[in-house]
């Protein structure tokens, strides 16, 4: 559920028409995305999406997310494209909160995913990764491994709440991925959130990419980590590695990996899935009595964690490079 | 907030699938309505709503007001169309609820209705009221004079925790209505619910008539009293008799009231006010601790109501016929 925010029909006219994008027809809230507002928008032109981006977005990263949608749209990536207004501007302002207008992605999100959808998946990824080169814009992750820390510091001795032990368990792996995270990595722009809510299709076809707001430059591989955790497992917890091999091959298709990325692949999940254990974690651990958002469960990421654990090579997971 | 249902991608596709509708292109939750979940399509042919229907509606209803809604669209009335399946079947079945599709009517609601929207309100209405003639469907209004004492008996009591003396108030206006209720006035197919969220507007001009789901058989001058309440107070409780005269010049001017229409209109009003105070305090007394929904103040309307009481006659309020 995901309108925060109340726009007034004067404020709105105000907005709309400061963009070249015709007469405003319809404009409804979508009870999607858990981050922003974000609004449906018909004209007699086209369909957009406008959000308005709440607290959680800091905003001096917004121009880093909106320059980025831009350049990967001219190298021809389908992913949402910022609309300018009429005095060039990509941010703008409504309902006091920043704003901006993209254009409407066709395409649905599949929630379960099948072996087909994770090849799409890969291939689209690696020209994402290849798209982003160029992009003149720097964003550190946030949320790589020198950020795992203060977040579970802040989580404190309230995580044994969730699950008993879980403070020492997670304390340990990250004494480990510390130690000896990988740095030499190929980097460049990673979208770092490509969860099957973000990808869109249209029937067996990938249409495009969607929510690029934790997108920042990092290891490309990290970014196929995160994938993997997130397409390749299923409902029961057990890795499908049919699943993880066509997402590989369809990446490699495209962008073929270092020796050192393919070795590092089983670090690479164990720190992905830490990171989405540790931000569902602190989430779960702050959610106020009687909120709106119902939090992931923390657990999910826990398993794949453990699975990783088990791991020693890519070859492990039955992955060919 | 209104997505109570999940649907998944094969029920979905199955469902879409038996309508002649085109290629699903997109499928987005609408954050907006509180009875129902509701969805906006976009396919390669055109736009729609994909309606589910949640356990406030009876499902036995839904033949009367999809029918209602096709009738009144062949008649030239801009309202959602439904689409019948291509059994011929306006009313179809998905994640387990009943469902239905309609076309996409472009517009927005006006959040702060202006005299010449209530003129335009009233036009619609009385267009409305013309083009129901004909309509074979019965429905008889739950929630008109019969209804409202079972309601305030649910409330019973617990009335006086929203307000000291609320229920010895409400129950002294039972007696009063129950007394002598208009009986004899024209009756026919009204919308029972127009307030601002279901009239769109494009620009100054009225689009389209939507939610239907408290359409019923009943008198015409009843629906203008709900309108008279829903348009024609300020923010402060004031009556603006500059917009009920543009509502009422609007209504006339397509469809003039008769003389007992006209003399009814106060005493209409305090019921079109009861009916929406009992309404408001049953959901405030019945919401659940931690719900999504925020009840709307059911003293909005007990003041409109006091208002009411202070009025004798239609000329009284200002209005002229």
């Amino acid at each position: 559920m995901a309108v925060y925010t109340e726009v007034t029909d004067e404020e709105l006219d105000r907005f709309i028409g400061g963009y070249d994008v015709g007469r405003l027809l319809s404009f409804k809230g979508i009870a999607e995305g858990v981050e922003n507002s974000n609004f449906l928008v018909h004209t007699d032109k086209a369909s957009y999406i406008l959000t308005l981006y709440e607290k959680r977005v800091n905003p001096d990263d917004l121009p880093y997310f909106l320059n980025l949608l831009g350049h990967l749209a001219d190298k021809g990536l389908s992913c949402p494209t910022p609309v300018p207004s009429r005095d060039g501007m990509l941010l703008g302002t409504l309902a006091g909160r920043p704003a901006a207008l993209v254009t409407f992605l066709e395409g649905m999100w599949v929630k379960r995913p099948r072996t087909d959808h994770c090849g799409e998946l890969g291939k689209a990824m690696a020209e994402l990764h290849l798209d982003g080169m160029g992009y003149e814009g720097f964003r550190k992750n946030a949320l790589d491994v020198s950020g795992w820390r203060p977040l579970f510091d802040q989580c404190g001795a309230r995580s044994d709440s969730v699950q008993p032990g879980l403070g020492a368990e997670i304390s340990r792996e990250l004494d480990y991925l510390e130690a000896d995270w990988p740095s030499d990595l190929p980097v460049g722009v990673i979208h770092a959130d490509l969860f099957p809510d973000n990808v869109f299709f249209l029937g067996d076809q990938l249409s495009g990419l969607i929510d690029f707001y934790f997108a920042c430059n990092d290891a490309f591989a990290y970014d196929i980590a995160i994938c993997l955790n997130a397409w390749c497992f299923e409902l029961d917890g057990a890795f499908n590695v049919t699943k993880a091999r066509a997402l590989l091959k369809g990446y490699t298709s495209v962008r073929p990996l270092t020796s050192a990325e393919y070795a590092a692949l089983p670090k690479l999940c164990r720190g992905a899935a830490l990171r989405f254990l540790l931000t569902r974690l602190y989430d779960w651990l702050s959610v106020p009595e009687g909120a709106l958002v119902t939090p992931k469960d923390p657990l999910e990421y826990l398993k794949k964690l453990r699975f990783h654990q088990t791991i020693d090579t890519a070859e492990a997971y039955g992955l060919e490079r």
